[in-house]
């Protein structure tokens, strides 16, 4: 069960050009490509004559041409031309679907076309604001896009997961806030007089307490940002600063894979190369720890797909997730005309 | 759903040994080997006894020994021996098939063995006809067979497809005359004044415009023959001609996988070997372009398996082949006995 | 449908140490390790918060740390700290089996474990009896553990799968006799004045015809201990003799695979470590052709999943066996409570 109506990141703006190319999206196989004044398109990717791949094709001006027997699209998807047919054609074609290209990411809407609106996309725009910087990628995950999503929802994991990177040793110790605000969930947990991770040790270059306040919003229905700040604590004989930003997309390939969008941005140091590969670097690991578990858990939680997992106080932001998400989807489906 | 009273394509007659093998024919596994007197025989691949596959055996004389526990089957199929049983076996054994070896190939009768009918092999003499020459070989595809009957009953793919080698530009503004006739479905298209397609204007050394003359023959349940006819146009002042057929064989291996038999055969320049490797090549690269499409429009295919393509014009051979196919395999059913 | 009041072996006692590892019985992942003390400890390996699997975590004493958010669990199962709450988890935890380390085998209750019966344990006293040396190893293998187990109770398959080890040609002409004893199987075959099989003729020395005693034990649900004992005949004129058990374990891992945990002992020439080498080599071997055939079997029965196998005379000992498991199945079904 996914959200339809709602905006899915596909690509990076820099994965997107002239050539098609394949990628699914909510388990349907999409084409993406950009017209020649640089607009991205996104289609389904299945030919309507006889379903071959329209990325295996080409373009011919803004349409794109079926590499099977030549039938033609233009970029909302109506079929244009068939060869040999001289009546050209009405009514048939693909389903093209609504892209915006914002902040370096090409954001896809699923759902009813009628029903697109742009200011559900979250709002990520310091993936491009001057003012940060910062470095991503893209990784394929085998396992369902929730666990990722509850994955970042639930940070404690990180004492135990990323001992060499993100780990606060007390992170445990210390209450999480859970609120719901204009349908996303936002959680907070202030750890004050902590010592820093080791990414902050180095990124800050803290050598006294801290007070580390962790900010985590979640869009539906996969955005996590996790904006963390960290200053020195009021008992510390240092007055030092860091704050960055992890800004992650889950978009669902299929029921089983997804693929992660992230970017790390921080506000300090931004002409600093080498932080920027520190920063991208160890978080990069720290992700590759989070990939390894996550795919152990989808398979476990496939040998019992009727299980119910115990719900313990540090899951609060993700069960109130999973209720605002029913909440949408339900309404959604109610709401289908 | 097949049609089980047809003749299948199994094997090469130079496939076929004194080491037995197994190859699947419409999803069963079957046993393939010779006599010693040189006779085909195929068998259902898998022991009465305890189901280990026969071809894992060896032969005793015409027999075939089972390698697990010793079950011996006559060519018939018929168990004669069962190791520590001094009594003769009586009605246990596998299915045998009736097999014809014909023209340097294994047809196998994959129905009722009492209405096994030798004048359902397609008439493809051409494959050892002395007048004739080519050279061939096997395809697996990862598809089922109808997408590789229909990719050969429009050839108007050839101009997307196959640019450098089997193209012929003006293809798709010809028309098409189909007629089904005696259970055959003939396509039929006079190409006049065109500019003759890559292979062709090598094979034939046309300079100037030619006929091209496109006549394909659907045998039931998976046999093409295109027989390609080019001569020099009336208003071409050189007067050459150039007559190849491509016989293929599609043999469901699987529901989604398929078996390809083919062979390009050619009545000119019988003794030229360069020719004959120059044709082979070519249609053997044509081949791997379509099986690249195909196998993709496969895997797009799987994610819509309810949806209906759009028929268009070219696609008449098409449909009246499917109608043929349907009215066979109906008739099959209601007269099963 | 698996028996699951029952012992099955799970490792070799060398396996399992400090660090965690996954292993499935009966479709269970399963997580092994063991206390300080050295007691091994058999989990459900799926963490109650959110199913990562314990194997992937470390130990912590005796206790198991999940290695994605820090739930801790007690040797028994039981859940005994959640980092961050105070309190002491109650009633939540993973179900742990009962298990018993004997002769060099960690053995697992897979059912009720109010109903765990030592005396269930087959008699392997052999794998570490000081009269009996031997050296043996496990194979996983890609078919359900009935083929193995049947594999294992029709002999017969000697002469024709393994011909260079343990092949006696005479096998298929000998009688069996067939018991059932205490919820055991018992096939017994005397064959005497032949010639002994290739393994034997250099393990016992032997160059006159012997007298071949094949006495195999089947204890549910999945122990066959063959024991073989190749003495002179009374027209040789030597006066020799050898015995060996091989002893074999067939976990279900899935239900179309098997972890197959065998060895071979022997009670003469104990310290000769070439003699050791000679028989597991040669039993490996002859294993591996048996994996072969077994594997093609299993694809083979996957074509026809309801098909029924033809019994003959050497199956008795298979025959017996199935309707001793049928009705210990049934049994444990009617008396589940």
């Amino acid at each position: 069960m996914y959200l339809n109506n709602a905006w899915y990141v596909g690509a990076w703006s820099n994965e997107v050009n002239r050539q098609p190319f394949q990628r699914f999206i909510l388990d349907k196989p999409l084409v993406f490509y950009r017209r020649e004044t640089g607009e991205p398109i996104v289609l389904d990717d299945r030919c309507c004559h006889r379903f071959a791949p329209l990325s295996a094709g080409w373009l011919d001006g803004d349409n794109i041409v079926c590499g099977y027997h030549g039938f033609t699209y233009s970029p909302s998807g109506a079929c244009v031309s068939i060869p040999g047919v001289e009546k050209k054609p009405k009514k048939i074609g693909v389903n093209g679907y609504p892209v915006v290209e914002k902040w370096g990411w090409i954001w896809v809407w699923m759902g009813d076309a009628e029903k697109v609106d742009d200011t559900k996309i979250p709002d990520f725009h310091y993936l491009q604001d001057p003012a940060w910087t910062g470095h991503g990628e893209t990784l394929n995950l085998k396992s369902n896009y929730n666990l990722v999503v509850e994955n970042l929802l639930d940070l404690t994991h990180a004492k135990f997961v990323h001992k060499t990177t993100l780990a606060t040793n007390d992170v445990t110790e210390f209450p999480l806030t859970i609120k719901e605000e204009n349908e996303t969930i936002i959680v907070e947990r202030m750890m004050r007089g902590i010592k820093a991770s080791p990414l902050f040790t180095r990124a800050g270059n803290f050598t006294e307490p801290v007070d580390h306040h962790q900010h985590i919003i979640f869009t539906p229905p996969c955005y996590i940002s996790i904006n963390t700040t960290v200053i020195s604590n009021s008992d510390s004989s240092e007055n030092k600063s860091a704050e960055i930003r992890i800004l992650n997309a889950l978009t669902p390939e299929t029921s089983t894979t997804t693929n992660y969008f992230w970017n790390l941005v921080r506000c300090f140091s931004l002409d600093d190369e080498d932080m920027t590969k520190f920063l991208y670097e160890g978080n990069k690991f720290a992700f590759s720890e989070d990939q390894a578990i996550i795919e152990k858990q989808q398979q476990m939680w496939d040998t019992l797909p009727n299980a119910k997992p115990v719900p313990f106080p540090h899951d609060k932001g993700i069960i109130q997730k999973g209720k605002l998400m029913e909440r949408l989807i339900t309404f959604e489906k109610n709401n289908h005309n």
